[in-house]
């Protein structure tokens, strides 16, 4: 099959771009290095360097023998777009092309208006392509657990049955999140749904929990080959940030009482949902859901988690609760529904004290990296 | 009050400026002229000419002794946003500022594209210039009913209360819209929503159905103060290009069966609810949203009430089902509760004969303007 990954230079596109080449398709990524750009401007960095997309792309193709092309250039603008789409002619895309930084986007104006604008522009152009190049391509969009909140009911699996005053309506399980950045993902599926009813587009919306880890089975050890490693406010989901905190001897900062329970997955079920999603394709006038996460745990249970691990390599790791930047509920119901992608035939590779130890390895082993002042500066929700 | 009309120059923006400069509020328009552009470009025109902003804020302030301030500008940009609110400093914002054509925005993807940016960066731009110039203005969003298509149960009035499982959960109300210029509608939504909850911005979202007829109190008869009386597929509502065609001797194009229904309103109610909204504001905080409808009509029974106010004007008014451009259903479930603008103390101008027939006679004065073949060029949604 080829396959498109929009955004295939970010922390899921060049790990998923590895694994779809290894596993037999034609793979071609498009990215204008939003995320490298951001953290230049924003002063952060990831814990080892990232060689460019290009310089991936061979180094792969040296030890795998893989070919994946490499389109550098901004899909919010229609002309990149069109050379992108009309050149590679895709049978399925994977659009990760979205700035993905929740604190990122309540950061500033210019920031939120950034995220907007790109986020909601690719998406756009994605759907615009598709219907001008490709109209039979199967779109496999990354959605977040976030568009969901945390309402007081059941999350089920992207729909749900209304009953109301004796009458029934299957809608769009309603979303209600809490960044400006996940508004943007819930608009995402507002306009990938109207495409889908009206141009009958065949899209699989995964709702992806926080992901964690840097090691695929592609990369192996080579850190040449693996994904930007951000421990940042901005950039760093909340493990992988308390990994670099455990190794660097800085408390893990647990927002207020650290209730919040999420759903998580590791890097490498996230490639494997990838691929079922794209090998057992949505139908032509299909939008499918499925909930990506494999397990859910509280802040505070990943900080102790954490504090264990750490301590079984001798680390004395300390756990601070700090005042809560963001606006969101830290004791709340949270009871979500995922078997769609297990019943595609997901294998959950499941968090343990052994996978966080191996993460806290491989952040000893840039210590002299770590950059203390960027992990947490207390970007504001209100 | 201090009133800035986002959008000040539409064919609801103009009319709502001079009836709340005429109840006692300081108004100020600020607008880019987007309709006339997207009129220009795509060759359509009004039934008779309308002035310029400034032309008719003069006409107006010579007959009423009342002041308008205009601002010519882009409200997607922030320099010119930053102008209008730091200079004008509102207490409230009425937000007409978006590009409202359904086939407009179905036309190509260009227009899609420019919808999609207008309408999300206008609204993200009046969050942003209230938080930072005027935290404790009401924003009052024109929303549209086309947000919830038609679903199989009751609309209630902008909330869902949902049972599931045991639980229960307050929700928006499920919203999935026909076309994509309803869709930015919802994404609008989404967008006010996440900030009323995380800035406690003053919301007001007033859920409407499509409005007919030009004249109102302070018009009068002054076709120099009307609006656009728009008649053409892209901008012209249903009910006034029915006018146009009924005199114009054109069959009535119902799309169709017919059987679509919608819920309606004059103009003169809009501005009502409008100005109730205002002056019964809602609290920072809340999102408080009301359904603004007056009657439900199918299009085929408003097909038969103009062509029987034609009659009575000795015009042989002609119905003709065309094959439907747009993906919708024609026969459907539709029950909309509208209570909370009565319960402010609306009392609707309902739609007469007698309103059909000046509508008519308006529209007879200028016959020889109608350009026949902008009325139905067949904008097809797939």
């Amino acid at each position: 099959m080829k396959i498109l990954i929009l955004g295939g230079d970010g922390y899921l596109g060049w790990p998923t771009a590895m694994h779809l080449s290894e596993n037999g398709h034609e793979v071609a990524c498009a990215d204008n290095y939003l995320r490298r750009t951001v953290c230049l401007n924003e002063d952060v960095s990831p814990l080892f360097p990232t060689p460019s997309l290009p310089e991936r792309a061979a180094r792969w193709k040296s030890v795998s023998g893989n070919d994946v092309k490499v389109f550098i250039g901004d899909l919010t603008q229609w002309d990149f777009v069109s050379e992108v789409f009309g050149g590679f002619k895709p049978d399925a895309i994977v659009h990760y092309a979205e700035q993905p930084s929740a604190p990122y986007s309540m950061l500033s104006r210019r920031a939120a208006s950034q995220t907007l604008n790109n986020n909601l522009n690719t998406t756009a152009n994605c759907v615009f392509a598709v219907r001008e190049f490709c109209p039979k391509a199967h779109i496999v969009k990354l959605g977040t657990m976030g568009e969901y909140g945390t309402p007081d009911i059941d999350i089920e699996e992207g729909w749900l049955n209304v009953e109301h005053k004796g009458r029934t309506q299957r809608f769009l399980y309603p979303r209600q999140a809490g960044s400006l950045y996940h508004t943007t993902k819930v608009m995402d599926t507002d306009m990938l749904w109207f495409y889908v009813r009206t141009w009958g587009l065949a899209v699989t919306d995964l709702m992806q929990g926080p992901v964690y880890g840097a090691t695929t089975p592609e990369s192996g050890d080579d850190e040449r080959l693996m994904p930007f490693f951000n421990y940042d406010e901005l950039f760093g989901t909340v493990l992988n940030r308390f990994v670099v905190q455990a190794v660097a001897d800085i408390p893990l900062t647990v927002y207020g009482s650290g209730g919040q329970i999420r759903g998580y997955l590791n890097i490498i079920d996230t490639l494997k949902c990838v691929r079922l999603a794209l090998e057992n394709p949505a139908s032509p006038g299909e939008l499918r859901i499925f909930n990506q996460l494999t397990e859910t745990f509280s802040v505070k249970q990943l900080a102790r988690m954490v504090q264990e691990a750490g301590a079984g390599m001798g680390l004395n790791v300390r756990i601070e609760n700090i005042v809560n930047p963001r606006k969101e509920a830290e004791e709340h119901y949270y009871n979500p529904t995922y078997t769609g992608l297990k019943d595609l035939g997901l294998e959950p590779t499941l968090l343990t004290g052994e996978i966080l130890q191996s993460m806290m390895a491989l952040a000893l082993r840039h210590k002299g990296n770590i950059r203390r002042e960027t992990i947490f500066r207390g970007v504001k929700w209100a």
